[in-house]
């Protein structure tokens, strides 16, 4: 049965898509690494460090700040299962396909689920959180999606956060495609449980969520009347693995993905994050002068635009699917397609971590150009390209 | 602050404790490969393979056989929480921390729990099970540990998947320990719900949790009155990713972690199973009659001893946590303490996947001698090395 399958050949791939982002060779190393035992005295000094790191990334000083096992969605459920109790009202906003998956899970652990919606495209207005905690009395969460992955949109926080103290709820907040690309400040803006996962801005491979708590955000899981219905995600008992001085046995960490993770956020601290999120802007910034210029217009409303991800409206005569497999085939170029009603209609473009560089924008216009022109769309090439190059050599960017 | 972060430096490790097991280096080259998407054809048709050696691993013809995006205790809490709706009764049997676990799931899931004990180091009798059957009236689950890593003890099963079957019941069974190390039969046992590890004698990192429905398992999940209260671990919505020809997009798959797991599914093909099964036998016979010369004794009932996972009682003058820690640190070699009332008591020794070979027992059993004869637990070194090595060059062993 062996000679069935061949060794391991990956094609080369550039990946622009929703994620997984492209992994620096210095995070594949260490990934490779030889594996320790999850309660080995060196293993344990690895996961101090992660842990420090990743309070750095997420602005905070919460001691209760970890890698979830699982992916990004999975830290989602870690937050939503462990803070909701059945009963308890929380509002989630939703605007696209992650927040109504927040909602999904609200009720899936038998909370009330009090939703605040806006069309995709658009931002949860701080007004419309005001009015349904206004509405409803006292709510035990305000759920939110700091960049929706399915449209695009940059949600603002700041005033959302302080709503929530006013009102004495907890703050929980999606970071899973902002976290190390554009400014995520868990302190600052008042957010209680904030996750991430690590295959967007932080270019790690899939499958490590990292998630802070608030100090208040974990006494209210201590303090639940039932446990958490997940055992394997249960905050309270994983939290006695990542206390330093405790580290009582779990499950098994994910070994080699934390060596990973370790890596990544190393990188991280090396770029700085102010220059790394001028980085995501400019890259962001350029890519969309360019796809302006072949006709794709932003789907997010304006000044709510995400800098890692770009969700762009086709004009009618670009078939969608037949050009994005030929930037694939011909071209080793990942891009992701529209989600829900905008399937078939639009794409989805990463620019994160280490795929978000210069020459990752250039590449990816160029292929436009050259599969757009092919098939008559755009009469000549190089259009797209010398916008992007103008947004790049602009004076404003420069000091960006 | 990059500054206080060094290289990561991974010390020298011989891991025989209760896992991870040692990772043979084609599995840490294939991890460290370039990541794909996880919708890229080339990373679809690498799921597809794996799926096939995982029905060969776990002797199976179920099509719904993959990878849980999670750790062993994932596949446990994917299983149980699918299978079980709020009321249902469900038998688990418990005599050790991971049957327990089973028993916390079931609870946490609205199951009415039934518990078929034994104290810890005795099977399950399948006349505990039969009586719990014909007691309790139609169960929604048998529930039970194949090799239970807190006792070493080894749980027969075949007669346990006929009564099920008898009464209609399904049978779910946690082979953490045992897959890819032991015998075990999917189909011929009955089994319809099956998890593992990767940690453990497959010998690829900790992260994911194979596993395998019977058609029937995934017809009771498909046809359930409420939704699973897990979205992360809901099977119904994952077997649309992993069904070829549907692969609807759920979470991001841990691709550099598949990449492990293929490779080494490939090494275990390339040994072939009877091959491994013969290893792993013929290794855990050695260990413990070197282990034996030495004093320690095993904790599990004869003749349901698992190879894989040697569960062993220290004499009084052993200093337990003291000699495990000296066996680290002068000779980097990892094994595992007692756990609940074993604790400081008995060590836990795991010769599974890649760290199952004469040259580890050996190494161990040396460095054991060396620290007894220091410390004047023994007269001279020598004997526990004399002992395994008679097993290993007995002829019965040759033909094992």
């Amino acid at each position: 049965m062996a000679e069935h399958y061949s060794e391991l050949s990956i094609p080369h791939r550039l990946l622009l898509g929703p994620g997984p982002s492209l992994v620096h060779p210095r995070v594949l190393r260490a990934i490779a690494s030889p594996l320790l035992g999850h309660l080995d005295p060196a293993f344990l000094q690895l996961m101090n460090e992660i842990q420090e790191m990743l309070r750095h990334v997420f602005r905070t000083q919460n001691p209760f700040t970890i890698a979830v096992s699982g992916t990004g969605s999975a830290g989602m459920e870690a937050a939503l299962v462990n803070l909701t109790e059945p009963g308890d009202p929380v509002i989630v906003g939703i605007n696209g396909i992650f927040g109504a998956r927040m909602a999904t899970i609200v009720e899936r652990c038998g909370g009330r689920l009090i939703r605040a919606e806006a069309p995709w495209g658009h931002i949860i207005e701080p007004e419309t959180i005001a009015e349904a905690l206004t509405k409803t009395g006292p709510v035990k969460a305000v759920a939110l999606v700091h960049a929706e992955t399915s449209t695009g949109v940059h949600q603002p926080l700041e005033r959302i956060g302080a709503l929530c103290r006013e009102h004495g709820a907890l703050f929980i907040v999606d970071a899973v495609t902002s976290l190390g690309g554009l400014p995520v400040e868990v302190d600052r803006w008042g957010i209680d449980a904030c996750y991430s996962g690590t295959q967007k801005c932080l270019s790690c491979p899939p499958g490590l969520a990292p998630l802070t708590l608030s100090d208040r955000a974990l006494a209210v899981i201590r303090g639940r009347k039932a446990p958490c219905q997940s055992w394997y995600l249960d905050l309270s008992l994983i939290a006695d693995y990542w206390a330093e001085g405790k580290r009582a046995y779990h499950h098994t960490a994910p070994i080699s993905m934390l060596y990973a993770l370790r890596e990544a956020l190393r990188l991280v601290e090396e770029e700085g994050l102010e220059a790394r999120f001028a980085r995501h802007r400019t890259n962001g910034d350029a890519l969309m002068a360019g796809l302006g210029a072949l006709g794709l217009t932003p789907f997010a409303q304006e000044g709510h635009r995400l800098p890692s991800l770009h969700c762009v409206l086709l004009p009618t005569p670009v078939e969608e699917g037949s050009v994005r497999t030929e930037l694939l085939q011909r071209f080793g170029i990942e891009i992701g397609g529209g989600l829900g009603a905008l399937q078939g209609k639009a794409w989805r473009i990463g620019l994160m971590g280490e795929s978000s560089t210069k020459a990752d924008v250039l590449s990816l216009l160029s292929a436009l150009e050259d599969i757009f022109e092919h098939r008559g769309l755009i009469r000549r090439t190089g259009v797209a390209v010398e916008a992007a190059s103008r947004l790049y050599s602009s004076p404003t960017l420069q000091r960006g």
